[in-house]
C-alpha cells in the first residue's frame, strides 16, 4: 500500500504532514502514514486532468469499456487485503464489505457495458430539408459529450461503492471525464488500495495519466480548492446536509458556477396503511426492525420515519417492534464523530415535547468502541406537525413512529415532509387503490416510491432513481446510482451542416457504432 | 384586448396603477392601460397553479396535445391584429413577425406531437429477478414526471416565440407543469393578445384554470416575488447576463433552491479558416454583413466576433465587409433602453486600445426613433487577448473582427473565449480536417457548432441545442429551443414493486400508450 497522494496516476514523493486511519471498533491507529496534499498538488492534478480530458474524451468506446473492466479486475485481485482493511477502517462486517466489493465491481462492469453498447449518448439526427419553404432546414445532429474534470468526494458509509472507484467515479470515467478523488479520511487505506487498482488500470490500458488523481486531507482545505479550481466542471458528493450545502455554495460563487451533485440524506418515510397493520402487524414490525438497524442504520435510505394511523392493531405493531428493536445487538459506527453525533441528536430529539422512547436496545459488545444502540421513538401526529426538528435525519439505527389520529392528519403530515430519496407504502392487497391523492402527493416528494418493501437496498440498474427533491439531494433531476448516473457529467452539443467525415462516429450517416438514434423523429439502429 | 392581470385563466378586476407600451419607432405611447400586479395576485396565481398541478399533471396525453394545439389555433385566429400590435411594440418588420407567429404556432404543435406520441418520458423498466442470488432483484420502473409551477419571463427580442406562448411556456405546459408568465414590459399588448388565446384554450379544453396566469409589472418586484415563491419549481428566462445572474442568485438563496434556465447571450464567434478567406472573401463578407445586421442584430445568436488570420486576401474581405456594412439601412431597436445601451457599449469599446472602426453604416430613416447604426470594429489578436472587455456581448448590429497573426495565436484566442450558444467555422472543402485540435477545443466552448453557415436562425427540431456553457446560459445541459426543451421541467421517479394496475400508463406491463421504452436494456415498443 502506497500512502502518497496520486497526481495523474503517479505517486507523489513523500513529504509534509501525514495522518493515519483509526479503527472505530478499537479506537486505535491503523498502519499507514497518509500524506496531506498541498495546493501545488491540487493545481498539478487539475492541470493534468484538463490536459488528459482532450485525449480521454476521444478514446474509443471499446477502449473506455476495457479501462473500466480493468479497474474492476484490479479491485477484485486485491481480494482479502481490501476487505480486511475496509473492515478495520469502517467497523462494518466482512460479509457486508464482500458484498460491497461485488457491487463496486458490478457498477464498473455495468458502465463498461453501457459505454460499449454506446446508445447512451442520445444521438438525434434531423436531416436537412433543402427544399423547405420559406427557408431550407439545415442538417442538425446532436449527442451528449463529457463536460471535463470531475471532483469526487468519497462517502463515509460506503467505503467502496460510494468512494474512490464507486458509482460517481465509474460514471464520470464512463462519460469521458477525468476524475480527481478527495479520499475520505475515515478509510484512507481502503482508498489507497482501490486507487492503486485504478493506477494499475491506467497503465495497463495506456490511458492518459491525468485521467485519475487522488488527494488526502485531514481537513477541508483541499476539498475547497478542488471545488473552486477553474478546471473543475462538476462535483459529486454523498454525505451530510451541511457538507453538501457548503459545496453548493462554493460552486455557485465561482466565477463560472458548476453543478454539484450532493446526495444529502433523507428520512425515508414508511406509510403503513390501516389494513396492512390490521393483518400483519407482527410481520411488518420484524421487517422494519431489521431495516432500521441494518448496517447500524448507516444508509441514506434508512427508514427514519414510520407513519401510521392509530388503531388497536397498531399497538400490536408497536409492541412487536419494541421487542424486536430491544433485541438488536449494538454495532460499531463508522467513526467516533458519527457515533457521537448519533448520541447527541437522539438525545436532543428525546427532549422534544411529546416524544417517548418506544424501544432502546440493550448495549452489548461492551469491549468495543463507538457502539450505537438502536432506538425507536414514538410521537403523536399533532406533536410531529408542531415540531420541525422531528423532520430532520438522525444518521444511525434510529426511527420515529408517528401515530396520526386519522387519514386526514396523515395527509397533513405527508404534506409537510421535505424531499426524500425514498417513500414506501405498506398496503394490504388493493387497499392503496383507495388512496389516489396520497399516492399522487407522495410522488411529488420522492425519487423512488416503493410498495411493500424496505427502502434499504438500492438496486444498481437502468431504472433506478437514487436522488429526490431538495433537501434529499441538490438536484432531483439526476441519480447517483444506476446507469443513468452517467448523465450528471455530460451535456448536449449540436453539429449543424458538418461533413459526414468530420462528425463523431455516433452521428455519422452510416451509424458505424450501430447505436440507437432518434432519426427524423423515429428511434432506429439504421 | 383585456389589459388586466390574468390569475388562473381569469381576468382580475381593474385596480391600482397602470402603465402603457411604447412604440419604439415613434416614441409614442400605445393604446392600453396595463395593470401593475400586486403581491396578493402573485400569491393567488401560485396557489392556483399549485392546486392545478395535481390535476394537470395527470391529464391524459391526448387532451394535453389538444390543449397545446388549441392555443396554437387561437393564436393563429388573432391574425393581423396580433402582427400589427407586435410591429408597433417592437419596431420589427411585418414579415419577421409573421414568421414569428408561424414559429410560435409551430413550436406549440411540435410539443403537441411530442406529448401525443409519448416516448419523451424515457420510460425504463427493469423486471424483477426473484431467483437472483444472493438477493432477489425487485421490479423497478422509471419515468419522467413534471416538477410543478414554472415561472416564464418573456424575452424582449422575440415578442412571440420567446414570450407568453413561446418555447418556454409550450415546453412547460407539454411537460405537465402550470405556467405563470411575467409579461415583458416592452410588448404588453402582444402579451395580452397571446395570453387571451391561452385563456380561451384553457376554457375550450376544460383545463384546470390555475394552469396559466400572466402578470404585468413596470419594475422588478413581481418577478422577484414569483421566483422566491415556495410553490415555484423552476424559472425560464432569456435576456441579459445581469438579469439572468440576478435570478440565479435569488433562486439559489431560497430555502429550497430551484433551477433557473437563463439564456444570457453570447458573442457567437465565427472562425474563418485561411483557404475560405482566400477563395471567397467577398461572398463571405456579404453573407456576414447580412447576418450581423439581421433584425438590427437583436439575436442571441448574432455573430459578434469574427476571427481570421492575417493575409492579403483578408484585406479583400475587410474591404467588402466595410462596404456592405456601410450600406445597411439603420433600423429601430426594440426599446429605447436597448438602443441607448447599444450606443453606450459600442462607444465604450471604441475607446479600447487598438480598436478601429472598420465600418459604420450611414444613419438614414431620420424621422424614426431608436435607429441603430450597424458597426464593425477591427483589432489585432494581441490587443484582443489583452482586453477582456472585448469578449463581452454588445447587443445589436455590431461585430468585432479579430485579426490573428497566425494559427497559433488563433488557438490562443479560442482558448480564452467563454461559453457560447454557437461557434461557426467557415472552411473551404476539407481544409478543416487539418485543424482537429481546433474543432475539439471549439466543441468544449459551445452548444452548437456550425460549418459554413450563419448562427442566426435557430431551427426548431429535436436535434437542436440552444444553450451553451456558462456564461452563454446558466446550465449547458439543457436547451431552450427544440423538443428537448421539455426536459428542463421534469425529473425521474422510480416505482419499485408496484402493482401493474397502480402504475402510470407509461410504465404498465402491456404498454397501453404504445411508447418506446428501455426494457431490460433493450429499446422496444413491446
Amino acid at each position: 500500500m502506497n500512502e502518497n497522494n496520486i497526481i495523474g496516476a503517479t505517486y507523489a514523493t513523500s513529504e509534509g504532514k501525514s495522518f493515519s486511519a483509526i479503527n472505530p471498533s478499537t479506537g486505535l491507529m491503523l498502519e499507514g502514514n497518509f500524506r496531506v496534499a498541498n495546493t501545488a498538488q491540487v493545481e498539478e492534478a487539475l492541470m493534468l486532468a484538463e490536459s488528459a480530458f482532450t485525449a480521454y474524451k476521444n478514446v474509443d468506446k471499446a477502449s473506455k469499456a476495457k479501462f473500466l473492466r480493468t479497474i474492476a479486475e484490479e479491485i477484485t485481485a486485491l481480494g482479502e487485503t481490501l476487505v480486511n482493511r475496509a473492515v478495520s477502517e469502517s467497523g462494518l462486517p466482512v460479509g457486508r464489505l464482500q458484498g460491497e466489493v461485488g457491487r463496486t465491481v458490478g457498477q464498473l462492469n455495468l458502465f463498461a457495458k453501457l459505454v460499449e453498447e454506446g446508445s447512451w449518448v442520445n444521438a438525434i439526427i434531423d436531416h436537412a430539408l433543402p427544399e423547405r419553404q420559406p427557408l431550407p432546414r439545415p442538417d442538425i445532429r446532436r449527442m451528449l459529450i463529457p463536460i471535463g474534470p470531475v471532483v469526487v468526494f468519497g462517502a463515509s458509509n460506503f467505503p467502496l461503492a460510494f468512494s474512490v472507484a464507486g458509482g460517481d467515479t465509474a460514471s464520470a470515467l464512463a462519460s469521458g471525464c477525468p476524475v480527481i478523488v478527495k479520499a475520505h479520511p475515515a478509510h484512507l487505506g481502503t482508498s489507497a488500495l482501490v486507487a492503486g487498482a485504478i493506477v494499475q488500470a491506467v497503465a495497463k490500458c495506456g490511458m492518459p495519466k491525468g485521467v485519475f488523481s487522488m488527494l488526502y486531507d485531514d481537513g477541508y482545505t483541499i476539498g475547497e480548492q478542488l471545488v473552486k479550481h477553474p478546471f473543475t466542471q462538476a462535483v459529486a458528493f454523498t454525505g451530510s446536509f451541511r457538507g453538501g450545502m457548503a459545496l453548493m455554495k462554493m460552486a455557485q460563487e465561482r466565477e463560472k458556477p458548476i453543478p454539484v451533485f450532493a446526495e444529502m440524506g433523507s428520512i425515508n418515510p414508511i406509510i403503513f396503511l390501516p389494513q396492512a397493520i390490521a393483518t400483519k402487524a407482527e410481520e411488518l414490525a420484524h421487517k422494519y426492525a431489521a431495516s432500521i438497524t441494518l448496517g447500524a442504520g448507516q444508509f441514506c435510505t434508512n427508514p427514519g420515519l414510520l407513519l401510521a394511523i392509530e388503531s388497536p392493531e397498531l399497538d400490536k405493531f408497536k409492541e412487536t417492534l419494541a421487542n424486536a428493536i430491544s433485541a438488536i445487538p449494538s454495532a460499531t459506527m463508522l467513526t467516533s464523530g458519527i457515533y457521537q453525533n448519533y448520541n447527541t441528536l437522539s438525545e436532543e430529539v428525546s427532549q422534544v415535547k411529546g416524544i417517548k422512547w418506544l424501544a432502546q436496545a440493550n448495549a452489548i459488545n461492551g469491549d468495543l468502541q463507538n457502539q450505537s444502540v438502536a432506538k425507536v421513538a414514538v410521537v403523536s401526529g399533532a406533536d410531529f406537525l408542531a415540531n420541525p426538528k422531528l423532520h430532520e435525519e438522525i444518521f444511525g439505527p434510529y426511527s420515529l413512529l408517528v401515530v396520526a389520529e386519522n387519514s386526514s392528519q396523515l395527509q397533513d403530515i405527508i404534506q409537510t415532509i421535505g424531499g426524500q430519496l425514498t417513500v414506501t407504502v405498506m398496503s394490504e392487497n388493493q387497499e392503496i387503490a383507495n388512496y389516489p391523492a396520497l399516492v399522487s402527493k407522495l410522488s411529488e416528494k420522492t425519487g423512488r416510491l416503493i410498495l411493500n418493501g424496505v427502502p434499504t437496498g438500492v438496486e444498481v440498474c437502468a431504472a433506478m432513481q437514487h436522488g429526490g427533491p431538495f433537501p434529499a439531494t441538490s438536484d432531483s433531476r439526476f441519480t447517483s446510482v444506476g446507469s443513468t448516473a452517467i448523465y450528471r457529467f455530460v451535456r448536449p452539443i449540436a453539429f449543424q451542416d458538418w461533413d459526414d467525415s468530420l462528425l463523431p462516429d455516433e452521428l455519422k450517416q452510416g451509424n458505424p457504432l450501430g447505436i440507437f438514434r432518434l432519426i427524423d423523429q423515429t428511434y432506429t439502429k439504421d
